[in-house]
């Protein structure tokens, strides 16, 4: 730290690392980059006709999802939401059940559950990866759960908890080794909620491939886009043929009979989406690499900072470092808000994480676990502008 | 009635008649016509990045949509199913609800109902619109309901009726005075599923816009299309803005902060779709006139046959004609499969009406009147050929 640094506001040095990396303002946290194919695939799309739940931009789309990721299936379909709504379904979350999810998350994960009938029951995070501690997690459910017909019943409700969905947050793999565990000796479901981790991987394996089932985001905002747009991966071919069938209105195939079989739902990716996502796919490896190259300028021009750091991709990890996040020591918390405002005004886009969960009035009444952790997570983290184009 | 037609069978003539309107086979049943601006807009919105939840598109078919169809507001969603969805949700449909559905129907519109918790009571239709009996549905809610606290309660469940939601079949208007009369002397909520009605007109107001809410789709089989989209259309300020609320997450304004303050869901159309869509809006004129000429050929062509009628618009209505229909007469109806198998080995396609919805296995229990109208249309009922560039 150098002697002018330390006469500026903590806000002030921040701003100024920001400009050393992105530039004069404004600049949004987030915008997507069209530099491939983007135009010509939409054109052959139109010309096609084939604009909707069908086409060949869909297939294609989905078997580059799972090349990409290793995912024996992927299932592309209207947005990351549903794709959650439809993965809880499948592993068996029914009315009245409670779903273990991080207070820490968009509130995706937490709808999702609902939409099932379902409760959430947040669960705290922890500063190495921002996501689920594991420890934790396990001796709160030795305390406050048994097992009954390999059933995890929570004891202070009575409800049987039947899955967990640990989330990848910001991009930065959870403590997978750690949660399956858990899954396993607990008897859950585990889906990955990988909205914000297309392009990371834990241990070499890409995250969503995991557990059961896990879900990608395409929204404006992430990595890669299809306007709006989302995918469940599975190594299960049965629980793929399910997803399609229930995201498809659950019509059985026939040339001009209309059956349908139980209750489904318009959750198909449409093929013009699909045409966007697969130019987008074909950039993907040199936006992460622009993403990576992104974060170590950051690093770089944060180092001299004393009172946060930049998050880094947890040891065993590859990060797509979707968006770049500060973290303040506990005992500059305090100056989060002055750092949001003062970075907003001078046109860099920042911007805290999510509320917690219990916090939302929905769901105020949830159960939870001590979020300690989360809690001073949220007083700490700040989001920077993050575009792979930032330095493209 | 010639002496040739009089010898060959049904099947061949129906065959000959739609040849002599569209041609040489393969015909599908209806593909969209992208003959405008579809190109030149998702270039625009391409260039702009703004391909997702926001962008001028998206304002912009929401303003035209409203300008066109004279409904106040309009907010444009993924598909039709989430605009009855929240549409529902929105007019207080609530769980152990049950709600007053067309027993033919496409399977959104009771599946809608279930999204809510509730339970779709079937309607009988009438061979005049194909829509809701209304005379038939008075009588069997005088007999079966009764009036408690300003609610409509069915006498053999005990159930709350909240809502009704008349279709426009194949782009035929309801019989929307009768209908608009139960709802008011029974207390029902009217919402208008018009997914098929884009361009169709009761008494010269569009459809969509005499109830609470009406609902469109722009699926890829619609007259225009956006992909995968729908919208809600209401007159209602305070409606709009809670839908439009609803269908982002619920999340309250702010710049960075992110507070939800109620159970939403992720249902706005993307600005790509919308892209789409603002060309296609601006066609949807010369497609109707297409699709009206389409009726006019298809008329003079089957009038020489004995035992079906092409449908035509009801009185006082003027019809989108999204999908041509054959009607044949009762006494023919046993050809109906034989027609259906010989068009399509032909190279046209033909499709029945949809499966009525008490057959479904997911609805066999749900609560119905006499559906002996419906029973008889759907065994009567032909799509045939409808593409607005037939005869472009």
């Amino acid at each position: 730290m150098n002697a002018t640094s330390a006469q500026r506001s903590l806000a002030d040095q921040v701003i100024a690392a920001i400009r050393a990396v992105v530039g004069a303002g404004p600049v949004p946290l987030h915008e997507p980059s069209f530099a491939g194919n983007e135009r010509l695939y939409l054109q052959e799309c139109i010309d096609s006709t084939f604009v909707s739940s069908v086409g060949k931009f869909v297939d294609r789309f989905e078997a580059e999802l799972a090349a990409y990721t290793g995912a024996k299936h992927a299932v592309a379909l209207v947005n990351g939401t549903a794709a959650l709504h439809i993965a809880l379904k499948l592993a068996g979350v029914k009315e009245g059940d409670e779903v273990l999810v991080p207070a820490l998350s968009f509130v995706a994960t937490a709808n999702a559950v609902t939409y099932c009938g379902a409760i959430p029951h947040f669960v705290d995070s922890e500063s190495l990866t921002l996501g689920m501690n594991a420890a934790k997690l396990r001796a709160y459910l030795n305390e406050h759960t048994e097992q009954r017909s390999n059933q995890c019943i929570n004891r202070a409700t009575g409800r049987v908890i039947r899955a967990i969905v640990p989330m990848h947050t910001f991009g930065h793999p959870v403590d997978l080794e750690g949660l399956l565990a858990i899954a396993h000796d607990f008897n859950l479901a585990l889906l990955e909620d990988a909205a914000e981790s297309l392009g990371s991987y834990y241990r070499n394996q890409h995250t969503g491939t995991f557990g059961l089932m896990g879900t990608l985001s395409f929204n404006g905002n992430k990595t890669i886009t299809t306007g709006g747009g989302g995918a469940i991966l599975t190594n299960d071919s049965a629980l793929a043929r399910r997803a399609k069938h229930l995201t498809t209105t659950a019509k059985l195939p026939h040339a001009w009979e209309y059956w349908h079989d139980e209750i489904g739902y318009n959750y198909r990716m449409p093929n013009l989406n699909a045409a966007l996502g697969c130019a987008q796919l074909e950039q993907l490896p040199a936006m992460l690499d622009a993403k990576r190259a992104v974060f170590h300028r950051y690093q770089e021009a944060f180092a001299p900072l004393t009172g946060l750091r930049v998050v880094a991709e947890p040891e065993h990890c590859q990060s797509n470092y979707w968006l770049q996040t500060l973290l303040l020591d506990t005992a500059f918390a305090e100056q989060r808000d002055a750092i949001l405002k003062a970075t907003n005004d001078a046109g860099f886009m920042t911007r805290p994480a999510w509320t917690l969960m219990h916090e939302l009035t929905p769901f105020k009444d949830c159960p939870r676990m001590d979020l300690a952790g989360a809690q001073s997570l949220v007083q700490r983290l700040i989001n920077i502008p993050s575009s792979s184009r930032l330095i493209a």
